[in-house]
């Protein structure tokens, strides 16, 4: 019988179902965590439809996981069981290249193993994440979690706090910073909560004005309603630096014009069509735009232990397994404040 | 009698012709130049038939001036008749603004005075440029040069030699960096120039066989054809940096894919089409895009100082004031090795 139960995407049309498969057995290296809690990130779905192309079935989605361990192979040093576990984005990488020696797997010049929908580097197993009872990762991609903090709401931290996070330090965004964040959902509102608790003046941009309260109570100052030109013409030039969480189309012209002098757009949403750049935008205040991809491990343990310090964590919805389709069509939707999560005690009865 | 004799675009459709106007008075800041050479950029085109909207005619183009003071006004501490000078892009602005005070007068909140095609701060005397026998300038956007270098060929340095030094110091090029410059026109011959000055690793990238020889001469150490998949596939993730001076319509993602970790593409060129964007390829390595625009007046003066320490000028092709038609038409084919510069003398006789 096989070790590990989970859902699973079969094909790019139909919706998810239960899927039983085994994990491989722990290695030296490795460490067995029984998993607690799974977000459900964007990505998710744009993966499960093969919206990005080559989409690898089946296919276990869940790649922001929270756990418990339960087995550690005979070389292990961080972990023992009963630690609370964390596994993100990827779960393993080339170790040798000169990005992997700069703590930034994530960059690994081979390519990083996502945690699923990727190969791992035996070239033939398929890596499945987190909408599953138990994973098995080499320890050196496996991060210490607080059991301070609330499991459920630590779980999206793994990768919409790690992408918000790693661009917000990677522009110094510190006391007084002006911070715009477009586009509140899962990363923008962890976007809200790291700018301000690192002491920015921090103002939620977006399109729909019934986002201004919740956007102040996650710690924004400000609201910019980027529909109404006479709000958007008085914030002209206002920024250092906005954090453009945006995953629908749009053009960056809107928010590049908002940039101050050596103004930086932070790009971590990702929108299906590529959008236009108007040079003249760019070069005027000397703009920069800057992408940004998650996080190396040595990072995201230190994003995971300042949110343990300073007591940050996603708002979360709790679902079961069993809900999972209807809660993509939600997000579809964008109606999820502001990330679901999946307690996977639901996949265990 | 008018005191200055100049040719304009009249409108966007002719050629340009003989005008003759006259300079404001020296007031007591004003320095007043007789001309001696005037460079002939890319941007005098777009602004002569109004491609980029909102020209203002009649025009008088030119914004790579140098010259020989022949008056000073009483207040004036920094020149002397006789003195060699030089002129840009910009003529004037506001002074007082955050910018300003940080010396990037480029960058003026209020907006920057164009040499040309923009209207003086008294809101009502239309700026004109260096197609002219002399001009009239505030000692603040007036320049030193050096009168050890060939001037015809120091004229390119106020426009296109600023417009690249700027954004290479900004991205702290230096020994050792792996810098690529795409387009060899105008500004990219002297972005290979300072590249390699400044110590780095210089790779031209072009669609153009033809122009290895001469990008080597200039300084390249490599010769990158964009358009073999071969070697492009072998550079990718390669440069640190690359200054994108190509102002024909094109992709950004070409480029993009070529910059390693951390990579920069300093854009300087102005396609008249905005490009597009892939995200993924700017998030992948972390790569940024760093818009950037001339440079302000202590800057500018740094650059020419450098280049008379270092002997660089531009790469130039004199013509007469009455050839001044044909050498757009010769522009627009490319043919050009690198820069046209105007010898002022023969609109004297």
């Amino acid at each position: 019988m096989p070790n590990t139960k989970a859902y699973a995407a079969y094909n790019a049309q139909d919706p998810l179902k239960p899927f039983d498969f085994d994990r491989r057995d722990v290695r030296p290296n490795d460490v067995q965590i029984e998993i607690l809690f799974c977000g459900v990130c964007h990505s998710d779905i744009h993966q499960a439809r093969d919206e990005w192309g080559g989409s690898i079935y089946p296919m276990v989605p869940g790649h922001e996981i929270v756990g418990r361990v339960i087995k550690t192979g005979e070389q292990v040093t961080k972990f023992k069981p009963g630690d609370i576990a964390g596994v993100g984005v990827l779960v393993d990488s080339c170790r040798v290249c000169k990005h992997c020696e700069r703590d930034m797997e994530n960059y690994c010049v081979e390519g990083m193993t996502g945690t699923y929908n990727s190969m791992e580097r035996d070239g033939k197993t398929i890596a499945q994440g987190g909408y599953s009872t138990q994973i098995v990762v080499d320890e050196k991609y496996v991060l210490h979690v607080s059991d301070k903090l609330d499991l459920k709401a630590v779980a999206p931290l793994l990768c919409a706090g790690i992408t918000t996070y790693s661009p917000l330090r990677y522009a110094n965004v510190g006391k007084g910073t002006k911070v715009g964040v477009a586009g509140l959902g899962g990363l923008g509102h962890m976007g809200v909560k790291f700018a301000a608790s690192f002491g920015a003046e921090v103002t939620m941009l977006s399109t729909s004005p019934n986002k201004e309260a919740d956007a102040k109570r996650l710690g924004a100052h400000h609201f910019l309603l980027t529909s109404d030109e006479a709000q958007m013409k008085k914030y002209e030039g206002y920024f250092d630096v906005i954090l453009n969480c945006v995953s629908a189309n749009h053009s960056y012209e809107k928010y590049l014009n908002l940039l101050g002098l050596e103004g930086k757009m932070l790009v971590v949403g990702l929108p299906s069509e590529n959008p236009q750049l108007s040079p003249f935008a760019l070069i005027t205040n000397r703009r920069s735009i800057v992408g940004s991809m998650i996080g190396g491990m040595k990072e995201t343990q230190e994003m995971l232990d300042y949110c343990a310090e300073h007591n940050i964590v996603a708002d979360v919805e709790v679902i079961k397994m069993q809900e999972i389709n209807e809660a993509y069509a939600r997000m579809l939707r964008g109606d999820v404040h502001y990330r679901f999560v999946i307690d996977l005690e639901s996949l265990k009865k």
